[in-house]
């Protein structure tokens, strides 16, 4: 379990699997013989294998006042995902009352659930649940099939589906590295560091792809 | 509830998102008005919603001795999935005992997983796991990743990804709607009937795609 080549990496469940690829891919090729080790969670999940020492590093929501060192990698806003050919898509921007009456797709695993669950409350409008899941690239292709609109962090896109600023929805992330406090090998800390490197060198890029 | 244009769906998660919209999209747009809600899980967490009569059709993996009645859509293998950069993916097929250094992704919902687990055993085979995940689609991804390979429903495509059959491992499904023995009225009785219409006149086509 000590080999320096092994990177220990927890993933929050709510970052796109392309960025995650993106990221994932470049340094798997540069080092020959590297084992990446992924543990998928909510963030709390993800903080509590770091407190226990069992990752390394976390690609993750960066909050202010953790403990740990970060590196920032990149702001996301909150939008609306919409199926292209519904008539609403063509609007440059929605109110939330225009959404009354469609469907929606739940994300349960959303860190934003509970405000976007409000935000709706508090402009009096409750759209009819059709979908519950906790897979994001899922409810983004229910979402292009027309089943229904859902609101999710602004790097999710997929052919059939448009992504748009709700009115007066204003949350945002910041997604960065939150490094573990336990202390690393010479080696892996090395490692560590050429991985941060090579991403901030090239950080994913967030336009549209299959 | 009783509403004659409401679908009510269960949907098998290893199930590719891809293939549900490619079903659900051409009714969505046939039906004015149509809500669709979905309910995805394990097959027993659907039959279990089924004989609750709170699904009217489930899209499912057909097994023999099914007291409902069933359409068959397709048949399937279980194959192997490997980045397309491995050198392994340049085989035409590829034997176990060949994957017994490489890293493993474990989909943790797959319905063939004990079955897929013997098959490894029996050759003396034990990969070592580095990625644990109820998401297929983010499964699909890692693999491209270059994190490890995974075994999967051979209708899982993606770009940077290989799919290969591994020798002796021989597992198949057959895919198709499940239509509760719940009585449904009439004008339910002929949704249904144009959707399973609809789905048979043409089936998803499983070429690879963005």
């Amino acid at each position: 379990e000590g080999s320096p080549k092994l990177l220990r990496l927890g993933i929050l469940m709510t970052i796109p699997s392309r960025t995650i690829q993106k990221i994932l891919q470049p340094f798997q090729r540069q080092e020959a013989g590297l084992v990446t080790e992924l543990f998928e969670g909510s963030e709390q999940e993800i903080q509590n294998r770091m407190d226990e020492g069992r990752i390394d590093l976390a690609l993750t929501i960066l909050r202010p006042g953790t403990k740990n060192k970060t590196v920032s990698l990149y702001q996301e806003p909150y939008s609306l995902a919409i199926a292209s050919h519904h008539p609403l898509a063509a609007r440059k921007i929605i109110s939330p009352t225009e959404l009354a009456n469609e469907p929606t797709i739940v994300r349960s695993r959303c860190e934003a659930l509970s405000e976007t669950s409000r935000f709706f409350t508090d402009h009096n409008v409750r759209p009819r649940l059709v979908y519950r899941t906790a897979q994001d690239e899922r409810a983004l292709a229910m979402v292009a099939a027309g089943v229904g609109f859902t609101t999710m962090p602004d790097h999710y896109r997929m052919t059939g589906v448009t992504r748009r600023p709700m009115k007066g929805y204003d949350l945002s992330r910041e997604v960065g590295f939150i490094q573990s406090i336990h202390p690393a090998g010479e080696e892996k800390s090395a490692l560590l560091d050429r991985f941060i490197t090579l991403t901030r060198a090239s950080p994913p890029d967030m336009t549209i792809g299959g």
